[in-house]
């Protein structure tokens, strides 16, 4: 059975999975489904969110415990992605926590008042403070290592590159130094996104024709 | 090396953590920092944040990755914790998750509303409402499984302990019924609050000698 991904392709939870997907060399079928309906709800994810999974052995909810299982279920194909020793792994799963609580919501307050027309610095002033302060530790992070949890790319570095795939396809020159200037943070986002799995999902016209900043097919 | 943990008993992040100790038969030391220092800022967690956790093998930060770590590294000691097949350990990940991203917003602005003196209504009936539509779901789940992640009790279960007993705490019997009306719900809060290694956390002076109620000493 093909493994089969519930969402649309530009979220970025659901490109965290797919990218998972394709690190491992498999592949996956994008499905839409009304994700309110109460045959959503009951057969995938009771909370009405994207993305869910499905194989053969099970439907699941929540990106990153599909992540953590389609790396445990094809541990032995594709890259490695959990970590090569126990405490890599404990780091893994630190930053995965860390992209959750610490990450997501500065980076889309500041991503949301980007696409504002007319701009509205009031609002986006204080959102890219925060998401500054955010950057200065994962750059002191990465001048450490070259990866969050260590020498290798795991879960981690996966769930971090549809986020900042869509902050910069949005930002302006004013706030692209939030990651120019960063030079580990800088050197870490490129490094992810020229993988060969990531270049493959963003090749699709849903992505690749999408215009982030302005909301519209390019 | 003793394991030690940075943070105040009473935060349930740092209960789930030193339950996810005691059920693999360890000890812990439990130390208080100031969070907001340079130091531990610069040593355990950069964004100040607790529980942290240190053995001879690393220093972690977030109580996932912590309980994680635990299980993972005591394997064979005490009760495993992180299901018993591939699907169980997904569905383990799975409802950690659903923990962060649905259930404790709604919980603890339940619980606060709760402790408001004089009780304010208009704040309070909101958040139950909100609550018990999460709590459905874990009811529903709860009819299917003895536990979140299947048969076995895992982190899973773990994590939501400190969360329930706090608001079974707080509660009163107007609010008490959002548990007691969910039978599957209420059988499971009342097992996982049953078990000898969180008897045993709980029998700390600084919880058992607590008014969560009121935030004061008995």
């Amino acid at each position: 059975m093909t493994i089969k991904i519930y969402g649309y392709i530009r979220s970025p939870y659901v490109m965290a999975v797919g990218l998972t997907v394709y690190e491992k060399d498999q592949d996956f079928e994008l499905l839409m489904m009304d994700m309110k309906s109460p045959e959503y709800r009951s057969n995938f994810n009771p909370f009405g969110m994207v993305p869910s999974y499905q194989d053969e052995d099970t439907t699941l909810f929540e990106s990153k415990a599909i992540m953590r299982y389609v790396a445990t279920k094809f541990a032995d194909q594709g890259t490695p992605l959990l970590g090569s020793t126990i405490v890599e792994q404990a780091l893994c799963n630190q930053w995965l926590e860390v992209h959750s609580h610490n990450l997501v919501s500065p980076l889309v307050e500041t991503a949301m008042a980007l696409i504002q027309n007319p701009p509205q610095p009031d609002v986006l002033k204080p959102a890219l403070e925060k998401l500054n302060s955010v950057l200065d530790i994962y750059d002191a992070r990465l001048s450490a290592s070259k990866y969050l949890a260590g020498d290798s790319y795991t879960l981690a570095d996966v769930t971090h590159t549809p986020f900042f795939h869509i902050l910069n396809a949005i930002t302006v020159d004013e706030t692209q130094k939030c990651i120019t200037s960063r030079p580990h943070l800088h050197a870490w986002i490129q490094d992810i996104s020229s993988r060969p799995a990531w270049k493959k999902l963003i090749a699709n016209p849903e992505i690749k024709d999408y215009n982030f900043r302005q909301g519209v097919k390019k």
